[in-house]
């Protein structure tokens, strides 16, 4: 039997679906578990994106160009130009979901052995596509206590050696909900410029920004466009997570160049999927008002239940819809298993994303844990009276 | 200004779409052009499948597992099940299209520095997926003597290293349309068992096969199940290129558990696709007869009227739908830009892909041009009529 590939012993399995094995098991036993572990919104998908799909009026479902309709693009670029990004549609390559925004960036930037820094904890599946690009993933710590802002830039500088090319953020982020400062992203560009590195800046959570605070892109900062690649998705913007329809952008036009050949090997991104996104550049702004007014109250209320809880600690994250939290456990992996296999209140019990598997740093996360506020208030309310008396009774509470 | 990596710098750009700047020239130039270049069918995709689309009834368009739904994996089973494939749904995971099974293969079996043996002409874009996967491919030369069959067992095992992990065939085959017989997959599998290789099994012209001729998988093939990755896509079989959905196959365990990985990473495949996929194996048999039936009379009207062009040979090919004939020519590359150029007949010309881009040994291919009969047979006329007068005037006709 052929051997399989030292990659794909490496390669790592993803942490978000490691428990799913028992959640299946605990409905088996009946019990009715609230689901804050994935990042899958119950928000509904803009009727004008799904009427797109519903309208198709083609005969021969094709291929369309690598880079992506120029339709879908103009409609695109017009949207980040409202945002003043100042792109136009060749600035663009539509991927498919942000993952292979993500893999493109890597792929074109980055040697094997180059390193990435990555602010931890970090959306968990930056390490598998490392893996698949043979990129070394340097993290630097973000810490609770601050509500995961950003680390000093002095630590960024320790880190830096001549192997490092890119610094990779996600900004709102996930899993901390932390939404990055201008003051903070104005020394990431200081940084990037002083050392020659590329920001990626993965932007899937852009349009949920909370309590009037602002997002600020590296695209908007000046003197950077050569060292900027965003990574962006409908995911999330949208509710389409399903779509697996993101982009790349950039106006370094050697790095679109590149990942354009990466885009061309694979032929094309889908077609459906282009006109319905070119049909979602026009959703209605209330539609994304009433969306972020939902979630900053689900926020809230998530927060508050948090935080009234003896021994817990949530920082009020200023956007995406995830919440770090420290829990006083022994360790969250055992403990977010625990509450699926052992635990039950009233015949209920909660998910969640043991924060371990979003840190690379060893140890890091063991009494944290990362919820996504993706329920309505009342099933919130009652994924958090569960917490509550599971904490109460956890054989390992306290212990560290 | 930041370095992009040194694999974008050696990533091959797609051959196929080389020569489109200069077919977007005559067109500005007011020339008809015959577009013989590219595998995009003009066959309308099955109706079932586009009612599919327009028929979904969902409120969120979600994540699927990563794998695929069940749903569509099951329907799936029962499709390659009709074909006496013998698997379940778990020996499938759903993919971007064939381009992402490719990936995802090669990712899951072949180290950095590992060899994959490919008989040459072979689809271009391997070599893209080679360099993402830092994989050797190591061309072997089939002849376009005897319609570029397998080459002579002894000629791989020339070729056979500590390093050479797979062998890769696409069957039917782009861009030559050689269907390989099942002594010449009995062949493949004896040497695979007796080197421990891995069978890639690019199966994406399946059901193209003509003159009663049978489709051999070496899924059919006793003995073999540890060995063989099936690599397909939805694109041709039901015209549908830009769904990009495709799937992996194996029995494999160990293989399928590391596919899942690199699945997991990217989260999910799309799900309106997997809604059309799942409707479209329904697709009536009639519809595959006309099809085939249609493409055979094109294929007969290609070859027929390429033959009788002075100094021209085109194989009669037993599957998909291209052909590769030798024209006497000095540069197929030259021959073929010159066609868009210079060219015009009654103010027609033809788009073809010159076969250099399908061969990995330098110098090979270049009295030699791939065509894909996806034009009605007016048009493919028409083409020929062309080529045939553009023949006679090339200013490198005949030399070498």
């Amino acid at each position: 039997m052929p051997k399989i590939s030292e990659k794909g012993k490496v390669m790592p399995a993803s942490p978000i679906r490691k428990l799913t094995p028992y959640a299946e098991k605990a409905k088996l036993q009946g019990k009715t578990v609230y689901h804050l572990n994935i990042g899958q919104p119950d928000i509904e998908t803009p009727e004008i994106m799904l009427d797109a799909v519903k309208n198709i009026d083609f005969k021969v479902w094709s291929y369309t160009a690598s880079e992506g309709t120029l339709t879908y693009r103009t409609k695109l670029a017009e949207y980040y130009n409202k945002l003043n990004y100042n792109i136009t549609p060749e600035d663009i390559i539509v991927t498919a979901g942000g993952s292979e925004a993500i893999i493109f960036a890597m792929m074109s930037c980055l040697n094997p052995g180059d390193e990435v820094i990555i602010p931890e904890p970090f959306y968990a599946n930056y390490n598998g596509f490392a893996c698949e690009c043979d990129v070394t993933v340097k993290p630097i710590l973000s810490v609770i206590d601050n509500g995961f802002a950003l680390p000093p830039i002095v630590e960024f500088e320790k880190l830096i050696n001549e192997k490092t090319k890119a610094i990779c953020i996600c900004n709102p982020n996930n899993p901390t909900g932390y939404l990055y400062s201008r003051d903070e992203m104005q020394a990431l560009k200081e940084l990037a410029l002083k050392y020659d590195l590329y920001i990626f800046s993965d932007e899937a959570y852009r349009e949920f920004c909370y309590d009037g605070k602002a997002f600020i892109s590296p695209m908007h900062l000046t003197g950077l466009a050569e060292n900027v690649i965003v990574m962006d998705t409908v995911s999330k913007r949208y509710s389409a997570c399903g779509a697996r329809l993101g982009c790349l952008i950039t106006k370094n036009k050697e790095v679109m160049a590149t990942a354009l050949k990466f885009a061309q090997a694979r032929l094309s991104p889908g077609m459906v999927e282009q006109i319905a996104g070119t049909a979602a550049i026009d959703t209605p702004d209330s539609y994304f008002k009433e969306v972020n007014s939902m979630y900053t109250e689900r926020r809230n209320t998530l927060v508050k239940a948090l935080n009234k809880m003896q021994g817990v600690f949530c920082p009020n994250p200023g956007g995406a819809f995830y919440v770090v939290a420290s829990l006083p456990i022994d360790d969250s992996d055992r403990f977010c298993q625990w509450m699926l296999e052992e635990f039950s209140f009233e015949n209920q019990t909660v998910m969640m994303a043991p924060a371990t598997g979003f840190y690379a740093t060893e140890g890091a996360g063991k009494n944290e844990v990362r919820m996504a506020y993706v329920l309505n208030r009342e099933d919130l309310n009652k994924a958090m009276i569960c917490l509550e008396e599971a904490l109460k009774i956890y054989p390992g509470r306290g212990r560290k």
